[in-house]
């Protein structure tokens, strides 16, 4: 019933990226993982300072085998990360309710992305690169109507660069696995689907009329 | 435009969770924090092991100024958690894309709390408590009809309590505040909102027909 990703040790996996439990629910294909990574619009970003972790919501975006977030120079986060310490990176699609027969088995459907690794600072090119790569991966199409970024803007933004080096997928599909002798219980079990849907464009306020809504914007969807 | 939280200094604020960027965004009345906490499904843990974050999701539920989340006995992060380290639980409630007219002024909408504090490990009555209000978060109702969890299911769960003594929401709502100079650019601007959504229950292959379904998943929705 459970459809669970296969594992393919593909040189993403190590001891840290290894699932220690439900191991059947880990992948470390390199397909799998963009997949979730290019379907997802936020991440979470884990780092530590003075002992403490930090867990920050945040906008990234994929280029290949490398990993883009962006913030404020001023931000703490990014003044954290720019030093060049360890850092998590995860993303989390959430598919659905999963209800059991029994409490215990209560779960939830999803698919996640765990990235490990050290950002380092974009510059240059790669900088102006990668908010493309962010921009683009918020909204399909976007980089090419809005305004570019102004050098001082650049300059404004820190852009860290994380490789997809240490990686792994977890997924959670299909409906609730109940232990047999619980089967026959008057309970309804199944999966309740949720799904992130766009609902209707609210223009600016001080949009002009003339301007019409892009078509990337009204048939907007996850790749 | 933007419809920013105000700040009210409760004493859930230190200097680990003030916000040090766009303070208009911050709160740390309970109450704000509270209501995030209940329409959030899923949290993103954070903890730290042989001096690397892990971000980990995970359900979770709240009962009054206590958060628990749950596990395997055997998972990592249980184990990591329940030795007292620092950790931190993060909720994010993703509202909407927000296209400026320029790239450097697009963001999103959300509202997503921050916890930081020491996990300690549930036991007894708390811990059957716990698991009653980590189900009833995942879908009110839920409780009264699944079976109840019996002593080795009980036995193979770790359950978490961090109490909210130190937490902040950050709240992003409306428009793109875009620079006057580019207001008047022949740029679409808006806000294309987000949503969460149930989709139809799919039952258990292995239901028996004659069970309904039940209200709290028909009418789904989160407080």
């Amino acid at each position: 019933m459970t459809n669970d990703a296969s594992i393919d040790n593909s040189g993403l996996r190590t001891h840290r990226t290894t699932l220690t439990r439900k191991p059947e629910r880990g992948a470390h294909d390199f397909e799998t993982i963009a997949r979730i990574l290019d379907e997802g619009i936020l991440c979470h970003i884990g780092f530590v300072a003075e002992a403490q972790p930090y867990v920050v919501p945040t906008a990234y975006g994929r280029d290949g085998r490398v990993l883009y977030v962006h913030g404020s120079a001023a931000s703490r986060a990014l003044r954290a990360l720019s030093g060049g310490v360890p850092m998590c990176l995860t993303v989390t699609l959430l598919d659905g309710l999963v209800l059991a027969r029994s409490v215990f088995h209560h779960s939830m459907n999803y698919r996640s992305v765990m990235v490990l690794g050290m950002a380092q600072e974009a510059h240059g090119d790669e900088k102006l690169r990668a908010l493309q790569t962010i921009t683009e991966h918020l909204a399909p199409g976007r980089w090419a109507d809005a305004r570019p970024p102004a050098a001082q803007e650049l300059k404004a933004t820190t852009v860290l660069r994380l490789p997809i080096d240490e990686a792994s997928a977890k997924v959670r599909a299909g409906g609730p696995i109940d232990d047999e002798e619980d089967l026959s219980l008057p309970i309804w079990a199944g999966v309740l689907p949720l799904a992130l849907v766009p609902r209707a464009p609210v223009p600016d306020a001080r949009l002009d009329a003339g301007v019409a809504l892009p078509a990337y914007v009204r048939g907007y969807r996850r790749p």
